[in-house]
């Protein structure tokens, strides 16, 4: 009956889409969150709400035993920021840093004991989608399909395939909504509150992972290239990304 | 494929229990949120976390069409203090007040399409707890047994005859759990984050449903009397609660 306990002061940080969201969690309790969704201008608010928030639950930046971010995928800026801050407070604070996947943060929105399978997605532009599959299988959430980047009429098509339940948790946006004639018989969509990303799951999620073995070479999910990636290679065949940019 | 549209901008208030949770949402998207879970004095952090919000989303007070508040039960200065707030700002502002069950809006924790009976509880103090039991059903939350004041053995007594699978929401605080041998084999314990309401799911909740016909009467849902007035009760056996006391 009692519910597992880890003892642990939790900094967790997602701006991987369109809401930039804070949460500090201590143990498996939620202490304080806030989520803003309508700027998009998330590297002005970011800081200034974690500092609210450390302020408000009486933490001093010392107190905090680990930082979990939303690696990603999602907007290239977005999951940028979160890292580097994330990375930024890990290094200077001397603390755990571990990333979890942004669309499992959204799975997580479905009880376990759901036996359907979970289908997160985040709107990619033109047509496609960042999306995975996954499942609650005895208490934990299993990644059934890795995270892809992938055409929203390619995701149904494999759905379709699914011989279970499928539920979409995202934001049926009007250009992804113009890809799509018709879900798959077994597909349901859910209601769009339940694909915004709680940023307290996130926290749960971190706490029970191994960190970051270096600060470093933690970079975030992009899984695809960036349009400036994908002009250049074309205009420079020979050429590999390692000679003109540098991921953070 | 489009899901609803309500042209909408609401404030939700929820101030029922240990959580302070306020949310701005347009339509059916969230704008802003902020809870927090470790103060206890809520009547502090409210107006200044309202104001903040606002401010954020660039509204004037003038913007908002309606306040949705968690009507109870729950703590009876918590469940006072959003009410009390909620009628002021709606005689002031000439706008809708709504009021939604506080046990409804964690039983939304739940995705629609759920086929198990949803029964959201809070700690009541003495082993007794506020319940409730919802389903979904076609898409819409139906309330199976209106919101009560019982025995926590009482409610698991009453779950272990329901023929389906049952999924508690609440936190099983420990001088609950110490009350509690083992639930019915039917009844399934949901971790403690998603008995956390949320008041983005107020807000929708309140969106679709008539606004109180008048501010004055509307009152929290307090489903049981004050330690004080049983006492007073036990004294003064002839009188009734009207002759000293007001309720707001």
């Amino acid at each position: 009956m009692i519910e597992r306990m880890i003892e642990m002061k939790v900094l967790a940080i997602d701006t991987s889409n369109h809401p930039m969201s804070v949460a500090l969690v201590e143990d498996d309790q939620l202490l304080a969150t806030t989520t803003l969704n309508m700027v998009r201008n998330h590297s002005i608010y970011l800081m200034p709400t974690i500092d609210q928030l450390v302020q408000l639950v009486q933490w001093t930046p010392a107190d905090i035993d680990r930082v979990v971010v939303a690696q990603g995928p999602g907007s290239y800026t977005g999951i940028r920021i979160a890292a580097t801050t994330a990375k930024t407070l890990a290094d200077t604070l001397k603390i755990d840093l571990v990333g979890v996947s942004s669309l499992e943060v959204v799975a997580r929105n479905v009880l376990p004991g759901s036996e359907q399978v979970i289908v997160p997605f985040f709107d990619a532009r033109r047509g496609n989608v960042f999306a995975g599959a996954y499942q609650w299988q005895e208490g934990q959430l299993v990644s059934l399909i890795a995270d892809q980047h992938l055409a929203m009429t390619t995701l149904l098509d494999q759905l379709a395939r699914v011989d279970r339940p499928v539920i979409l948790l995202g934001h049926m946006t009007k250009r992804l909504n113009d890809q799509v004639n018709a879900l798959p018989a077994n597909v349901t969509l859910a209601p769009r509150a339940y694909g915004i990303p709680s940023t307290y799951q996130l926290a749960l999620a971190g706490e029970s992972r191994p960190a970051a073995q270096a600060i470093d070479p933690f970079v975030p999910h992009y899984l695809r290239i960036t349009e400036a990636e994908a002009n250049w290679q074309k205009l420079h065949p020979g050429e590999n990304k390692q000679n003109y940019v540098r991921e953070v």
